[in-house]
């Protein structure tokens, strides 16, 4: 079929890469005349100069032009069916939907979570969706025939289809996405207003939490603001619930409150899925590195012979120390054998540990 | 010198070991006789039946148990000087100094931050505490002889000494430590409200967020009752300014304030030191790595073999991928050469970016 990407950024040029491989006459249009060559080289392929509306069109642009580029695309009769892969979709879909009937039934809203990725085109990878959630969007008003379509793209590009409502979806990211990132900027902005002395303390626990807070400003003001109507009362109960917990600490501490407090934290931090959908269930082992060229290599390489396969990997620093610790995660069964292995072989390693039991 | 440690666990074995090793007689008691015993065992020594008083005693026990132990103490005669490794300061040094002004001359809180392994004397490691921050937080009914005593085993382990009232401790932790800790449970319990569903749409920023919710709720239960004091201040204020934030977000949205709110949380995540005490200013390459044993050890051969310095590292995972990609952090002026490098052997890397741009 023939596709057209109004957007030649990441996510259009890595979705254009797919598709002409499969087949597809695939071209691309942007503000940059430089972006769009580049995509279109990468793909594959060019403009054929006819006029014939093409099968698919994908505005691959910031969500506030979404709906505007599709209106144009669709008044100009350059395709037969639209879609966009926009981070908030309420919005955008009544945008569209309220605009003509007819381009409602040839319209599906998407947004693919990938991506913490650089931008632009030279960046696109023919795999940046695979195993990687692809949300769908469909209303009453869509037709058939154009989640079909749009169901295909998604299928080609190897992520997992998630259907939702459009007002599903922003209320899903609002908790998912959209509250944390809140919350890191809230916390990492409470540093300001203290001394700046107190931040030197930081240990791993305020670098995870704030770790989200370094995003690009510009982009979240975006995002925060395109979905205020669902955010809002996540934000709203949260504050409720920080309320409640500050209640719990003053004059007579309410011992009872705060210890449901920490345990509904818990609760809810074991519906995160860990690696491959499943619930943590590894074992930590903490190696102590030096602070050199090729200790990350060695102790790989050490822990590559032993044949174990290693589930997560992170690394942890303190201010001034010349030695690091690494974090390995197993499974439980292999993790005894690799620490003794490890062992063998010099590594300084502190015991294994269950990462639910970290203070 | 002779030393006691009450309290046979990480803490106190790991600061035996080291002052053992210089020379110190070291002796351990513990409500467990077998983490006495095995304490004992590591460190090297024995009781020497002596009742002379030890020159110093080392209260490392859970928090609320410090000012009795050496309150017991002190009354025994058992030693000299005092200290205790507590997390939360105030509560504890206002207790043993309102207890008798001989005592106060005599003892000197201290909280080291070192910690986040598995606890009890066979994970103890004379190294534990090298690098790594140690808080000081003598007051003015402090001796100098005490001071210097305490400074003393604070060097031996290595530590670097950080000198504060234990006000402006406990303040400095309930806002580094405890607040994080606070929040990360605050967002963790926000989804057990909502449908199940959508933590399975968890991305990295809320993996990173929550990550410490998964703490020991007792543990954390004890550290935020003892430390109201200095933690309620911090959370009113966190409270303040996600009600602002949610205000601006509400009809005829206040782009000015949220762009306000975002920006104060990039400059306070900048306040947060790096590795090494420098603020982050390393390259982030992602490289694409099948789910298969000897991935990782094969990365980093060829990482180490181009002799560069891996800063950090972590893994990253979807739900269902059957790919991961680990993230590699070094120094900018090394990231081309070993993109390049890593490329020509094979690798899928996306391209650098700099972590303070993050979505």
């Amino acid at each position: 079929m023939k596709v057209h990407i109004v957007g030649a950024g990441l996510v259009g040029t890595s979705v254009g890469m797919v598709l002409a491989s499969r087949g597809d006459q695939v071209t691309f249009s942007d503000t940059s005349k430089r972006s769009a060559s580049l995509a279109q080289g990468l793909v594959g392929g060019e403009e054929t100069g006819s006029d014939d509306p093409v099968d698919l069109l994908i505005a691959a642009v910031p969500a506030d032009k979404s709906p505007e580029v599709i209106i144009d695309a669709f008044e100009r009769n350059l395709a037969l069916n639209f879609m966009d892969v926009a981070s908030v979709k309420t919005r955008c879909v009544a945008e569209i939907e309220s605009f003509n009937p007819i381009l409602a039934a040839r319209y599906c809203g998407t947004h693919p979570m990938a991506g913490r990725e650089v931008s632009g085109p030279e960046s696109a990878q023919a795999d940046l969706f695979q195993g990687r959630p692809w949300i769908l969007t469909p209303t009453v008003l869509t037709s058939p025939e154009t989640i079909a379509l749009v169901s295909g793209v998604v299928d080609a590009v190897g992520a997992i289809k998630i259907q939702m409502s459009p007002i599903e979806h922003d209320k899903a990211m609002a908790l998912v996405s959209h509250a944390p990132q809140v919350l890191a900027s809230l916390m990492a902005g409470e540093l300001t207003q203290n001394s700046p002395k107190s931040a030197q303390l930081a240990g791993q626990g305020l670098r995870d939490v704030t770790r989200i807070a370094a995003s690009d400003s510009q982009l979240w003001l975006g995002i925060l603001s395109a979905n205020a109507t669902a955010l809002h009362p996540i934000l709203s109960s949260l504050n409720r619930r920080l309320s409640a917990l500050i209640l719990s600490l003053e004059d007579g501490i309410d011992i009872g409150a705060i210890r449901g407090f920490l345990e509904q934290g818990r609760t809810g931090h074991d519906l995160i899925p860990g690696k491959h959908g499943r619930n943590r269930q590894y074992v930590v082992l903490p190696v102590l590195i030096d602070d050199a060229p090729g200790q990350l290599k060695r102790l790989f390489n050490d822990a590559g012979d032993a044949d174990i396969n290693i589930e997560d990997v992170s690394m942890e620093h303190s201010p001034g120390q010349p030695t690091g610790v690494v974090q390995i995660s197993v499974a439980p069964e292999a993790a005894e054998r690799l620490m003794g292995y490890l062992q063998e072989r010099g590594w300084r390693i502190y015991g294994p540990r269950n990462p639910a039991n970290l203070p």
